[in-house]
Formats: C-alpha cells, sequence, structure tokens
C-alpha cells in the first residue's frame, strides 16, 4: 500500500503501526536473503519506535500523513546509535552520535525506520555490487543490477520492504536506482533539502531524496524533509510552494520540452519506444510537446565527471594512503584519479559548468518541464562490464550514466518515474526536468501521467 | 570636501557639478605627474556627464546625493567604452562594452567617472608599484607605496583628485590603501556588492567596496551600489538595514571585541600605541572592551593563501602560456605557484575555511565589534622588501596583509578608518569587523569614533 493509502486508515486506527511494522519485518526476513537490500535492519528500534508512535496516535496525537509509516534511509545518511556504513569497510562499525537532518525530520513526523540501506560502497558507483556487504539484487531480475548508487533504497521499496525511502545522487544515483527498479524518485532542486549528517560524495553535486510508489507519495516525503538549515549553508530559505495535493488530472496548456539531440540517441530500442510513448500521453493530456536543443551534453558530463573526481577524493585523501587495501577495486581507481587534477582545473570545470545551468535556466524559461529517458537502457546484469546500443557496445557506467550526469550540475529538480517494461519485464523510467525551485511543476505533471497509466502499479513477481 | 557637505550645495545649486569637475580635474593635471594615481582620466566623459547632470538638477530632476560628484574607480571595474586595463599589459587596450553594475547603479545615482584608478597588475599584489604603468605614489610621502592593490583608488581620495573612489578587496586590497593613504574604506560583507563586471582575482574571496573621506560618506556609496544583482549569483537578496544616517555620538553598551593574541602582536610600536588610543576611545564614549580569543590565524591567513593562489592561477592559465613575458615577475611568480596546487589541497582547504568562519562567527555573537589594527605597519618605501618590526625583519608582503589576509575567508564587514598618524607623518589605520549584512554596526561605531577624533580631517601637505 502507499503512504496516501495507508495514512487515512493509520489515523483512524484501522491499521497499527506496529502491526504494519511487524509485516513489514517479516517481508524482511523473506526476502532480504534473495535481495540483499539492507545493510542494517533496525528490527527493535522500529518496534519500540512503531509502539510509541501507535501509543501517540491512540492518545489523539496524530503528526503527520507520514506518522506510524515503516521507511528505509541509505546508509550514508547518518542515524543516532545505529550503524552508518556508507557502505564501506572503513567505516564498518562507525556509529554517529546525532541524527541527519532529514532523519530528524521524519522523526518528527512519526515516521518509523525500519532499516539503513544498502548502496554502492562510498556512494560512488551505479551498480550497488558492493565488496564488502555483496551485491544488491534487482527485485524484477535478481541476476540484474538494482542501480546506484541508492540501490538498496530502491529495492527495499519495490519489493515491500518498506514503504518509503531516502537516496542521495550525485551524478544519478537517485534516477538511475528508480528508473532500474520502476518507483518513483526526486531529486530536489540543489539547497532545498539539508545534507547535514549526510556522509558527502561531491559537496556541489550531492542532493537527497525521496524514493516512494507513486508522485503523490514522494511529494509528501520530498516536503517532510525539505527547508533551511543552518547546519548545512548550502540550504536555501524559501519554502516551496505548495502544499501535498496534487489535484490535476489535466495538462492543458503545459508545454513539455523534449531534447531533439543528445537525450533521445543512443537509447535502447525498447527504451526509446516506451519514452516516446509516454509523450503522446502528454499530448492526449493536452500539453503541448516542443522540440528543444541542449548545448554539448558530452563535454557537461565529462566537467560534471572532473567535479566530482575531484571532490570524492578531497575526502578521503588520508584514508587512502593508510587504508588503501580496505577500499573496493573500483572507487579507489576512481578516488586515484581525483587525486591528481589540478585545483585550476577544477576551478574552470566549475566556471564551465555555469554555461549549463544557464542553458537550462534559459530552456526552462521557453518550457514547463523537460522530458526524456532517465537511462538509456534497461537494468544490466550483475558484472556486465558492456551494454550493446543499436548494435555498439558501451562501456556499463558510462551509458547508465548517459542521460543523469550532467543534471547535476544545474541543480534543477528532476522527477524520475515508470512509463513501461521491456519485454524482458524489466522497468523503463522518464525523467521530468523542472524548473529551480519549482518541484510543484514536474510533481503535478508527472502526478497527472501517473493517473493515466497503470506503470506504477505493477509489482515485481517475486513480490507478488 | 565630502559628499556630506558638497551633496546640499549642489542640490539647492550653489555648487555646480561641472565647477566641481574642473576643479578636480585642475588637480588631477597638477598631482597625477607626481602620484600617478590614474591610468585613465575620463576628461571629456566626465566634462559631457557632469553637463547633463547639471542640466538634470536645474530642471529639478535630483536623482541622489551622490548627484553630481566626481569619483574614482579601480580599472578592474568595467566601463562601457573606456578602457579598463586591470593594470596589465595585456589588457592595456581592452574596452569593455558593458559597465560593472556598481558602476551602472552610481551613474544611475548621477555620480560622474573621473577617471580608472591604478592598481597592482592584475590587483595582485599590495604595493601598487605596476611595472606596465609605473609605481603609485603615497600623497603623505611620494616614495612610499601607497598600499594596494586599489593604491589608485586611495591615493586619489586622499589628494582630491575624486570626491569618492571604488575599489576591491581580496586579501586586504581596500584595507591595506585605506590605511597608508589616511582614508576611510569599506570591505561589504561577501554577497552583498556585485562583482557583475569586475575582473576576478580569487573568486571566493574578491569584494568590492567604496573609500571616502569620512565613515558617513562611505556608508552612502555602500548603500547605492550594494543589493541583490542576478547578473552575479554570489549577491544575496537582502537589503541593508538601514538609511544614511549615522545620528549615534555614544556607544553606550557596545561591546568592542579585542583580540589578545595574534592582531596585537608583531606590531610597529607606533601603530600599536595609536590603535590602543582609540580603544580608549570607544571606552570614553561608552562602550566596554571585551577580551577576545581568535583561532590560530596563522593557519588560516596559510589557507586564504593557497585559494587565492588556486583561483588567480584559475583565470589566467592560458594567457600564461602564451604570453609569459607580458606579465610582471612578482605575479607571474604567483600566477605559477598556483598553477601545480591539487584540486583535493583546494577543496580541503576551503572546508578548513569554515571552521574559521564558524569561530568568527560566534565571536561576533559575544560582541558588537572586533577592532584591531588594520596593517601592522605604517607604508613602507617604495621597492622595499623587508620591514622591521621589533628588531627583526619581515617580508613586506607577508608583514603587510598579515591582520587582513584571513578575513577574507569570514566574508564579514571590515571597515576601515585613520586612527593617529606616526611621527613621520604616515597615516595608521584601525579596522572594525562586524556581523555578517551588518554592515550597520561598523559604520555606526566608526562614525561614533569619527565624531569624537580629528584624524579624518588631516590632508597630506603636497594637497594643502
Amino acid at each position: 500500500m502507499t503512504i496516501t493509502e495507508l495514512a487515512p486508515r493509520i489515523r483512524n486506527r484501522e491499521i497499527s503501526p506496529v502491526e504494519l511494522t511487524r509485516q513489514t519485518l517479516a517481508r524482511i526476513r523473506s526476502l532480504q536473503p534473495k535481495l540483499n537490500a539492507y545493510i542494517t535492519v533496525t528490527e527493535e528500534w522500529a518496534l519500540k519506535q512503531a509502539e510509541q508512535e501507535e501509543k501517540e496516535i491512540a492518545a489523539g496525537r496524530y503528526r503527520s500523513l507520514l506518522h506510524g509509516i515503516p521507511f528505509a534511509a541509505k546508509d550514508l545518511l547518518y542515524t543516532k546509535g545505529i550503524k552508518t556504513t556508507v557502505g564501506s569497510k572503513i567505516l564498518a562499525d562507525f556509529v554517529p552520535d546525532f541524527d541527519a537532518t532529514v532523519i530528524e525530520r521524519l522523526y518528527q513526523a512519526g515516521a518509523i525506520l525500519i532499516g539503513k540501506a544498502g548502496l554502492h560502497e562510498w556512494a560512488y558507483g551505479i551498480t550497488s555490487n558492493n565488496p564488502h556487504f555483496g551485491a544488491i539484487r534487482n527485485p524484477w531480475d535478481p541476476e540484474r543490477i538494482p542501480g546506484g548508487s541508492s540501490g538498496g533504497s530502491t529495492v527495499a521499496l519495490a519489493a515491500g520492504m518498506c514503504t518509503f525511502s531516502l537516496g542521495s545522487d550525485t551524478g544519478g544515483s537517485i534516477r538511475i536506482p528508480a528508473a532500474f527498479c520502476g518507483v518513483v524518485g526526486l531529486k530536489p532542486t540543489f539547497g532545498r533539502v539539508s545534507r547535514h549528517g549526510v556522509f558527502p560524495l561531491g559537496h556541489s553535486l550531492d542532493h537527497i531524496g525521496p524514493f516512494a510508489k507513486c508522485v503523490a507519495d514522494t511529494a509528501l516525503v520530498y516536503q517532510t524533509t525539505c527547508g533551511f538549515d543552518s547546519r548545512d549553508d548550502s540550504t536555501v530559505d524559501r519554502l516551496p510552494d505548495f502544499a501535498v495535493c496534487l489535484p490535476h488530472p489535466r495538462l492543458d496548456g503545459k508545454k513539455i520540452g523534449v531534447p531533439r539531440n543528445f537525450y533521445f540517441e543512443k537509447l535502447d530500442p525498447e527504451v526509446e519506444a516506451a519514452t516516446r510513448k509516454a509523450l503522446t500521453v502528454f499530448e492526449e493530456l493536452g500539453a503541448q510537446l516542443v522540440d528543444i536543443e541542449v548545448p554539448d551534453v558530452e563535454e557537461f558530463n565529462a566537467v560534471a565527471r572532473l567535479i566530482l573526481l575531484a571532490e570524492a577524493s578531497s575526502v578521503h585523501a588520508r584514508r587512502l594512503q593508510e587504508r588503501r587495501q580496505d577500499f573496493g577495486d573500483d572507487v579507489r581507481s576512481l578516488f586515484d584519479q581525483g587525486r591528481f587534477i589540478l585545483a585550476t582545473d577544477y576551478l574552470n570545470a566549475q566556471k564551465r559548468r555555469r554555461h549549463f545551468v544557464d542553458a537550462f535556466r534559459t530552456l526552462l524559461e521557453s518550457v514547463d518541464a523537460v522530458a526524456m529517458p532517465a537511462v538509456p537502457v534497461t537494468a544490466p546484469k550483475i558484472g556486465q562490464t558492456k551494454v550493446p546500443i543499436g548494435g555498439e557496445e558501451y562501456d556499463t557506467r558510462m551509458a547508465v550514466t548517459r542521460n543523469a550526469r550532467a543534471l547535476n550540475l544545474t541543480g534543477q529538480p528532476i522527477l524520475t518515474l515508470p512509463c513501461g517494461f521491456s519485454a524482458a519485464g524489466l522497468p523503463i523510467a522518464l525523467q521530468l526536468v523542472g524548473a529551480a525551485f519549482d518541484e510543484k511543476e514536474i510533481l503535478e505533471i508527472g502526478h497527472a501521467y501517473e493517473q493515466a497509466t497503470e506503470w506504477h502499479k505493477r509489482r515485481p513477481e517475486l513480490v507478488s
């Protein structure tokens, strides 16, 4: 059930948070061995919290639509008294003494932390194939990757091992696993959600955001977690301009930008077909499709990679010398590359970034959202290093991040939502890019699309 | 005369802007050969502008207290149709096709641009001894440096070759020349004044600010030039919380923090005596002096230097290869050093910076301002590479920037104002550090101090 379905029943005490938590824990016990979604299941804490919340609700102190709802947090969000590994061997026993701001806000809303979800080591990769905690498996096909780095969060959600979850996105880490696992994910505007108490990957690119089973749920979690935080000076003192309420079943008058270059090139044919089909749904809902031109995205993907390489390596300089052998091969290689980037190159990449930011800002002045495939392919197999697209072979990491990475430069909000399935039964997703600080627009457009389609209702066989 | 004295007379047409401009141009003709304050004197443009403004005022369209007042702009502020050299050989013939936002705002206020003031090459040094345009000379002793990098702006002002001027401060470039030339200078809060159309030195450290003959004039120019600018995304959408009006003759209840470590160490004895004397004036005015402890400033001076080296070099990477011989030796050496700083070191310096920012933010919660000498010494001679302090010799650049540099990290506003003279007749200055976005407080405290003293009224012999 979605939050939207559960909340009124929890409020009127038809559904017990303790019972809901127990059922979710039972589901975890049955599926965790197959899917490896969690690094830590907080069974005891969750049950204690659930009892507490249930008492509160019984006493008439219902706090929010998230009250009594179990969620999973990517294991780079600090949780007081609960292990936070960042998917690494080095922090395998690290127990923070404070909560990340987003965790604090969810606790205040009455949500119940049921576990710390697995991720790519240090959040630095897109497979979630973790050398220390094992591969995380896609519930639509356990031989396939769930995407990453927030793979555990989307697997837990898609497999019913939580009701919503949180992830982070530095180069696609919310959008890619949302796409591969068939759930909704939102990368909010940079500055909208606090990163206080979040282990950093790339400081100028990191975004925190929610995963849920539908757009309304996503909006709800987003609204609960967003807002200014004096402990993170990148956050902006500006309220979102809507309450949770997405009533527009039609899109008359809306303009949806469709890039004619780059983002619809080098696509798996099934991904292209599903995405093109989604565009016709927007038209049926009354929206107008507008051809747009984007600047040279290859260049900005390179700019984003360089910025990330430098920022990520700056976090680990000492550990990389002292505990080299405790890094997985793939992330160590990336950290090593970043160590030798010059400050002048980094700074010039940041300056160049502004051209892309300006270009996308301008684009969003002429349309209400830009629509494109979230990922050019469906989930590859675990260990698969090359993916074929239109007869050519591409490096998996490069292909999977192709449509995501440069958009971390712009800071604009991006909603990822299911828009189809491949013949092999793998999810395909659309991403909707909005203007900075206008999450409302893409959530409303996404909601209207979702109301007109059924993709978000499909569940993996393993689960049903 | 000060702006405060001129403005009412211009308004009631006792003083003619054309006449004032002519007198100022005459002064420039007589003193420019001795002091070399200007790179470009905009005689024709200034006279044309003055005629225009005079007509407007005659027609009853008096626009602001700056209407009809001649000013000088540091020659790194873009001026449409007027050469902007940045003190470099490479841009010796560069004519921008737009005005810097601050220039635009002063034009809108009716101020008259009388010249582009000289500076240290690329604003990257504290002597203003420019290999391409010649040494700029201190009006209090033409054998001495005026300080830099905004040396031309303070010389022009101190010598009556303009009524106010603009400078920029990356590591002390407003505070040092204000101190050495005996004028008032304000480094506003980072984000308060637009850098659009300003040639950059260190992007995360650059501040633009005014010089004037008294605090009230300084406040006036500051208020005219500050404010959000959509063309500079570092500016903040926040209005200063005062109108020009500095009525407090007393400082009862105010707390002035006096650092017991670092900032009063390694001082020329005359500088120390004058500054300590100034502190007693605050007490006489009713303020309370509070001993404070600052963090290890040596470390943060080093952090600021590293950040500046990297940022400055990122601007010139290509020119440095293609036109090596067209850089002065001192700045080329600095640009070369910056080229080989690693991005990870730069990023870690930026992270470390936050500790200093937090420490100074906390300090300013317990006091209304922090007072200290602006520069540990009085103006050295042109070409002097070492300065003696208490029997020991120090590198001139290091000694002169000692009390200024780290404070560029904090972004807090700093007012520099005259507080005495050495036996040799050289100006000595105090700097007042305020809380971020509270320019009001330090301007009021500085104004009260100024009302109780006479230092700001003294003029160089050469001028009187």
